[in-house]
């Protein structure tokens, strides 16, 4: 049986190494806090180190927090790619471009490969997978990738990372749009709800309107994406922008918005369609639908 | 048979007069230049006056260019409500919503019932269709409608038409949404193509990334639909806002641009989606992609 091994089983690398077992692959998984990681031992082996972990494995995975953790791991306290510098290392985690050079130009066979579709598609092995890397890379990694979802080769190491925020960028703005358009039916004598229904099905049809559009009916607030980590990676995106020269003024009003909202309105732990909680303190007196807030 | 009839046999009104003769409606249409209306005499009666058209019809359609044409078709020129006053008018022309309201006030049975989905919604008679007026109206309006697509009652008079513009809006936002998120990929050094794919399937999935981010790619700025008329969309939208006493940031950058586009630019007849051209003009030496332009 081929080996891989999955570092940092969170909300999301929990259901992916599940979902790497369930393939066929021997899999072995390990995180910080070890309890975390033993409702797998049904189908993973548990390992008390990276390092230990990664022994052995022809493809390694990486899921953790951000750019200091996957550092951490893989070359800090947890020194998991000394342990094994031959494995071809996935990094499934969402950090910095800039990040996922560094570990490209440090580890042999690297991919940095962040995924869309929350908790949801990792259950279902349906996320979508960018991955940035040598084509090489990516075809032996393949097999692996498609236990996980749907994998593409978006360029070399960075531009998986690029193509994540570009993906963050999409959500925040159109997350945006769905609110200013539902709050514009409300006080133009619409029922929004009605409103989000007929539009499913026209051009204005998206994952955010029906997704989205639901909770922003509900004023379910609970994240689903706290809205803090939507801030994060529209300054990452607003830095590659910056790099790069380009202006881009939907992004920057969007970044803008959640910026209020987490730190002048104190709501970082609001889900990120929230942004109608923005549009309500830019308009006082507008509040949007008939629900109590959900937090 | 029950008797209807459709005025304006354009690009949309067309195959709606078409899908209304097929699900079994005894349809006359009747259109400013006749020539325009010949083509449906296989399914249609053709009439050569509005007034000759409604006389005995139980619903009367009218899909017309703006809100000038609906008014000189329904109590200007053509005289057409005078002619039929007691049937139920629908108009799914895309008016200002002050008009759809005046025209429930004049008329005893009106619906203002926009749609969206474009020429292939019409032609497969899937359109989203956006309905305002009373609910009575509304259930009788039903059996006619559902030959053309999907109905959903979203409010009284002037609703059907403010929905619609929500509609616009999230398209416009969307569409801006997407520009700039395939920009940065590009800037950030992925294949921008690439990434249209792997995005499809994750939160940013929408149907503007999938037809317009496809335009984009490909340089189609052919309408389609063309930008003079987001922009006037946008405008009306934000006139909605502007007596509802709202702030939406993400509206108004998205008219500016489409401003631009279609003023300072002088590109009114290219596709909604050169939102890009926008962003391009705004990054000097920024170009998106790799093909010629289509106009």
């Amino acid at each position: 049986m081929v080996k891989v091994a999955l570092l940092g089983t969170g909300i999301m690398g929990a259901p992916m190494a599940r979902n790497l077992a369930k393939a066929g692959f021997e899999t072995t998984v390990w995180n910080r806090s070890n309890e975390r990681a033993q409702p797998l031992s049904d189908v993973c082996s548990i390992a008390t180190t990276a390092a230990e972990a990664v022994t052995g494995a022809e493809a390694i995975f990486t899921m953790v927090e951000n750019s200091a953790a996957v550092v951490d791991v893989m070359f800090g306290s947890h020194e998991a790619v000394a342990a094994n510098p031959s494995a071809l290392w996935i990094d499934t985690s969402s950090v910095q471009p800039s990040v996922a050079r560094d570990c490209g130009a440090k580890i042999n066979r690297y991919l940095d490969s962040p995924v869309s579709g929350g908790e949801k598609g990792a259950i279902e092995a349906t996320l979508a997978i960018m991955t940035g890397g040598r084509a090489e890379d990516f075809d032996a990694a393949t097999p692996f990738l498609k236990a996980l979802g749907n994998p593409t080769h978006v360029g070399p190491n960075g531009a998986g990372q690029v193509a994540k925020l570009a993906n963050q960028q999409i959500v925040a703005i159109t997350i945006g749009a769905v609110a200013e358009g539902l709050m514009l039916a409300q006080e133009g004598g619409c029922d929004p709800a009605a409103v989000r229904s007929a539009l499913m099905g026209g051009f204005a049809t998206s994952k955010i309107l029906d997704l989205h559009g639901e909770r922003m009916l509900n004023r379910n607030w609970k994240p689903g994406g706290p809205l803090r980590m939507q801030l994060k990676d529209l300054n990452n995106a607003l830095e590659v922008a910056n790099e790069a020269g380009l202006d881009l003024p939907l992004t920057k009003q969007s970044q803008q918005a959640y910026a209020k909202l987490a730190n002048e309105l104190d709501l970082p732990e609001n889900d990120h369609s929230a942004y109608m909680r923005y549009l309500e303190a830019l308009n006082p007196g507008k509040r949007f639908g008939n629900s109590e807030d959900l937090e």
